[in-house]
């Protein structure tokens, strides 16, 4: 088995929530490689009390900036740690590439280096957004890779969706809706309006065992009312942020409350396991969708389980064929 | 003082919950018309064991429905009770509306019989968010009015959330963010970075005590980063209705998750006044700035306590001149 590449170099707590993210997949059983400064990778591991036995290590001699230019970034850095660990996919020495960087640089560096996949006018970022019973989960895509969209992307997205449900989440007739401002047709701004056009159309629904369910709201998604929630990749993003930041603030307060009301919410294995869900690092990253490769892609502020998660995402994906399954989906026309 | 006119006909539990809720408001002493079949209204009230007695009732025979054209309905029905709302306050016999019925037509209806104030281009929705604490709010704008936007009409709903969040809320300089997909200049899509470009200029921020603070995240909306959240209707829209999903699926896991615990949250003031943030019905609708009268909308599933609330919102913001306030703010070039 190939190993997943890991950028050890990128996020909030570089290199030490990597690093310990990767020790704990190479002691869970997985394979993998790290990419970065081989000094600051062992520092990273010693100060943790941890070693790199068993990993191996890709030397990279650059590191992308948090707030970096992403485009500038990638162009300048050759040996950026991202960069090269998307080149140990392209290069069949990895089977997949994970990081907590820069999500533009790495979204970047998988793109330039894996390349798209025939037929995919551009990637997307897909979530999968937990319903609060944590029973299901939906797929928001594009959760942030493309601010700008049109409605021919939006379909194209709609397609990886799709195929992503039913290959990750095992749905075989994923329903897709367009996220919009209201349920009635008509509704919204021009992109959506084009798009629920575009995608009303029965062809692509065969094509690819999906049921196009129209408009949902940004309340349907936290529910298991559409598996599927299509839209541009800055409303997206917008969407999961606010949701995150509700869960967020509320699940603190109603931490805070029931501490002074002298319950102990983490010795109740209900409510310990509904926060668990509500936390970013328990969502296994973001994957980008449309790429030559498995690109997993963690919060910045990942903490090590966090980046086990990510891992484990990523080796469940390489093994359920994703890439070859979006591939097939394809519109003929497009490829 | 002159009444508040109510939509008696609109919402998912008209005409009872309007009927109901301005029972409520009129007990609490505020002056009250309701705008509808006077039949309907009357027996709404006795079959919940009131009368309308102490309440003015304005006929109007005509209702438009929950899922009509918004543009149609108001064109068509011109004895609406909605569009008969908005003529009382247009004709100085009501001091603001309140309606909970389609979204759509009860904008349209403010806009084209009380007329938009001068030197605006579009009125637009703003919402009130509580920080999880509920010790603060911000406000959110456009929250839905206009699906589509320009830069310049962000920057004019930059000019009256400001003046809201100063009027409404006390604050005397309050911070303003436009929503983006990151916190760096040179993120977004191209309508942000525009709209950022324009606010940045200092002269619109002393005009209107403003503090401009570039972007803003979705995460930051339930805190207290910024005062005043600008966006276009359609983003503005979908993470309102994202984060109420949000807030809504996690009170109903927690309680259930409390319950089971043996916890009883609705003995705890704590947690009960937490939940109360959480819910729609008791931030007092959202308010239409930007129309020459003050109209507030209340979600279509309002209980008679969301349109007490609103009541109370439309009565507070006719005191302190909500409509004036925005109107004095408005760019000398666009006047």
């Amino acid at each position: 088995v190939l190993p997943i590449a890991v950028d050890g170099m990128g996020g909030d707590h570089a290199p030490h929530s990597a690093v310990a993210g990767a020790v704990l997949a190479a002691e869970a059983g997985l394979p993998i490689v790290l990419v970065g400064d081989p000094d600051a990778l062992s520092r990273a591991a010693s100060d943790a009390g941890q070693t790199l036995e068993g990993i191996d290590v890709v030397a990279a001699s650059e590191v992308i900036a948090m707030d970096e230019d992403p485009g500038f970034g990638v162009r300048r850095k050759k040996d950026a740690s991202m960069v090269r660990a998307a080149e140990l996919v392209r290069d069949g020495h990895a089977s997949a590439m994970v990081g907590a960087g820069n999500t533009g640089a790495t979204m970047a560096s998988a793109l330039l280096r894996m390349g798209r996949l025939r037929g995919i006018k551009r990637p997307a970022i897909a979530a999968l957004i937990p319903e609060a019973s944590g029973a299901r989960h939906s797929v928001l895509l594009d959760a942030g890779a493309n601010a700008d969209c049109t409605p021919q992307l939006l379909a194209q997205f709609a397609r990886m969706g799709a195929v992503y449900a039913r290959v990750r989440l095992g749905i075989a007739e994923p329903t897709v809706g367009v996220l919009n401002i209201g349920e009635e047709a008509g509704k919204g701004n021009s992109l959506v309006r084009e798009t629920v056009e575009l995608l009303s159309d029965t062809r692509w629904q065969s094509e690819v065992w999906a049921i196009f369910a129209g408009n949902a709201e940004g309340g349907d998604i936290m529910t298991t009312q559409v598996d599927v929630i299509v839209t541009d990749g800055f409303t997206g993003n917008v969407a999961l942020k606010s949701m995150e930041g509700a869960c967020a603030s509320i699940s603190t307060a109603a931490k805070a409350l029931l501490e002074a009301a002298g319950v102990d919410w983490s010795a109740d294995a209900g409510l310990s396991a509904l926060w668990r869900r509500l936390d970013p690092d328990e969502n296994g990253g973001a994957v980008l969708l449309g790429v030559d490769g498995v690109c997993v892609i963690c919060h910045g502020a990942s903490e090590p389980r966090g980046i086990l998660g990510a891992i484990q995402v990523a080796s469940e994906l390489v093994e359920l064929g994703i890439v070859g399954a979006i591939s097939a989906a394809m519109a003929p026309e497009d490829v």
